[in-house]
C-alpha cells in the first residue's frame, strides 16, 4: 500500500524519469530530474529551495539531478542545486544542501547532514548520523561511520572556511572528528573518537585526541593473521569488482 | 485538535486494539498489529517495509508487534518484523529497523537509531540520538544517554561482524562508544566519551580513550558520601520497584 | 509552488501574524502566536502538548510565543509552553520541548534537540545535531557546533538534575560535552570533543579529556599573527556590531 500517490506533489517542470515511484505525502519542487527506475519513499522534499527563495519573489530553483535506480527511503530533504550519480541509496532523514555534488553508488544513512558546497567521489558509503561541512572534498570509495563530524573551523567563528580533503577508500571510524583545511591520504583508517587537525600520509593507522599516527594501516593483522588494509581485498558487498 | 484522522492510513490487515488513538498523517502497513490503549502520534510510519519490498512484488509483510499501553511520540519510522513489550514510550523520529524485539517498559529517545537484528531486554531507556549497531544485546534496566554509539566492527569494513552484548543496570554515558564484539558486564557505569574495544566485568566503573576501570562503581560516592552505585538504590523514577 | 496550504491545520485559537507564511502538512496547535512576516515552512508542528495531553482529557495547551520575522525549516517540533524572541531562524528537524526561553535573533540547526526547562540568551547560534539538556542556561552569542552535548547528571541517574551555565560569548567545538551543574565563564573556547565537568573562568580555552585550561583565549594567534579572541573583533556575519 506504499506509493499510493496520496498527497504527493510534483511540480509541472519536474522531469520524472521511466518506472519512478513516489511515495505518499513527498514533495518534488521545480526543475528537479529523476532518473528511470528510481524510488522517493513517503514525505520526502526533493528540490527544497535555498533561503533566497523567502526573501526573493523572482526566486527561480536551480536544478536538482539525480541518477537513474536511486533508492531515497523516507523523510529526505534534498536541495536545489544537487547532483547525484546513479544508483544512490539512502537511510531516513538525510539531509543534503544546495551545491552538492555526489558521484556514483553511493549510500548515505539515516540522520546524516550534509551540508552542501562540498562534492563527494563514487562508492562512498556514510552510515547514520554522519555529518559533512561545507567546502569539504571526499574522494572515492571512502567510508565513514556513526556520528563522524567533518568542520570547517579550527578557531570558530570564521568568515571564510575551507573543508578536509579524504583520500580514496580511507575508513573514518565512529564519532570521529576532522577538522579544517587538512588532508588526509588515501587508504588511511582513523579509530573512533580521533580528533584530526594536521595532514596525513596515505596509509597511516590514525588514533587519538590530538591524533597521531601509529602505524601503517599495512601492517594491521585479523586475529587470525591476515592483513586487514587494504580493505579491497576482503570486502566486496556492493564494491565493483 | 490532535487525532483528528486526517490523511491518515492504515491497512486492512493491521489489526488495531482498543482505545488506540492515531495521529494524523501516520501510516500503518500491513501486517502491524497495535496494543490496547497506544498512541501512535502524527506523521508516523508503523510496519516500514525492508527493502525486499522494493525489488519483490510478492513482497509481504512481516509482523509488527507493538504491546499495550504504548506512547510512539511523532515522526517515528518502525520497521517491519519488530516485536516491543508493553508500555512502550518514545521522543520523536525514532527509527527502529527490521528484527528488532524489545523487551516491556522501554523508552527510545528523540532522534535514536535502533539498527535492527538485535535484542533489548525490559525497563531500558535510551536518552535522544542513541544508535544502536546490528547484531547487540542489551540486557535489562540498561540505560544510555546522548550520543552513544553502539558499532560492531572494530576495523571497519567488515562482512561479518558480532555487536556488543552490554549487562543490566549499565549505565553508559554521553557521547561513548562501545565496539564490536564485546561484553560489558552488569552494573558498570561508563562515564562520557569512553571508548570500549574490550570486555569488562560487573561492578566496573570505565572511562577514557581506550577505556580503563578506573575502580569499583560501588566506592563511588556521592558529595554527601552515600553510595551512587548500584542506582537501583537511589532511583525509582518510572521503575518497579 | 511552496505554501499552497495543502493539508495544513491551524487550531482557531492561534495567532497568526500579518504576512506569515505556512508550509504544506504543517499543524499550528491551540494557543500558539507566531509573529508578522514570519514563515513556516512545510511538515512542521507548533505547539506540540505536553504528555499530560494524552492522559488528562481537559488538557488546555500553555502559550507558545515566537517572535516575528522567524524563519522555522521543515519537520521542526516546538512544544507548547515555549517563547521565541524575534528574527530566529532554524535548520530543518529541529525539536524544541516545552518551557524553553530563546532570545532574539538566535539560529538553531537541523537536527538539534533542545530538552526544555531552560533558557537561552540573545544572538546564539547552534550548528546542526546540538543536544541541550533541561535546566541549562546559556548567555548570549553563544555558539556551538555539530555534535554538542550538554548534559545535566554527572553520575546517571539521578533524580534531581541541574543543567550548565555557559557565559557570553563562548564558543563550543564540535562534539564536545558539558556535564552537571557546571559554570563556564564568558568568551571561552572550548575545543573539539573536550570533555567539562568542573568550572572555568572567563577567557579560558579549554581542551582535553578531561578538560584542562589550556591558556588565555586572548593568546591565540591566527597564522598571520592577529589575535583570534575575542572573536567580536573579527566576525561580524549576523551579529548587531
Amino acid at each position: 500500500m506504499k506509493f499510493l500517490g496520496k498527497n504527493v506533489q510534483i511540480s509541472d517542470s519536474a522531469k520524472i524519469g521511466a518506472n519512478v515511484r513516489i511515495g505518499d505525502n513527498t514533495v518534488i519542487y521545480e526543475n528537479v530530474e529523476i532518473g528511470d527506475d528510481s524510488i522517493i519513499a513517503n514525505n520526502c522534499v526533493i528540490g527544497e529551495p535555498t533561503a533566497n527563495y523567502y526573501s526573493t519573489e523572482s526566486h527561480k530553483n536551480k536544478p536538482t539531478i539525480i541518477g537513474k535506480n536511486a533508492l531515497i527511503r523516507s523523510h529526505a530533504i534534498i536541495y536545489e542545486d544537487v547532483q547525484i550519480g546513479e544508483g544512490f541509496q539512502t537511510g531516513h532523514r538525510l539531509t543534503i544542501r544546495e551545491k552538492t555534488i555526489i558521484g556514483n553508488h553511493c549510500g548515505i544513512g539515516t540522520n546524516c547532514d550534509v551540508q552542501g558546497y562540498l562534492t563527494i567521489g563514487d562508492h562512498c558509503h556514510f552510515h547514520s548520523e554522519v555529518h559533512i561541512c561545507q567546502f569539504s572534498t571526499i574522494g572515492n570509495f571512502v567510508f565513514m561511520y556513526p556520528g563522524v563530524v567533518l568542520a570547517n573551523d579550527k578557531y570558530p567563528p570564521t568568515e571564510q572556511v575551507i573543508g578536509p580533503t579524504i583520500g580514496d577508500y580511507t575508513q573514518i571510524g565512529i564519532q570521529s572528528s576532522v577538522i579544517g583545511d587538512v588532508k588526509i591520504g588515501a587508504n588511511c583508517f582513523i579509530g573512533a573518537q580521533t580528533v584530526i587537525t594536521k595532514n596525513f600520509e596515505a596509509f597511516a593507522y590514525i588514533l587519538g585526541v590530538p591524533a597521531k599516527r601509529k602505524g601503517d594501516v599495512r601492517d594491521l593483522k585479523s586475529e587470525s593473521g591476515e592483513p586487514l588494509y587494504p580493505w579491497k581485498n576482503r570486502f566486496s558487498r556492493g564494491m565493483p569488482w
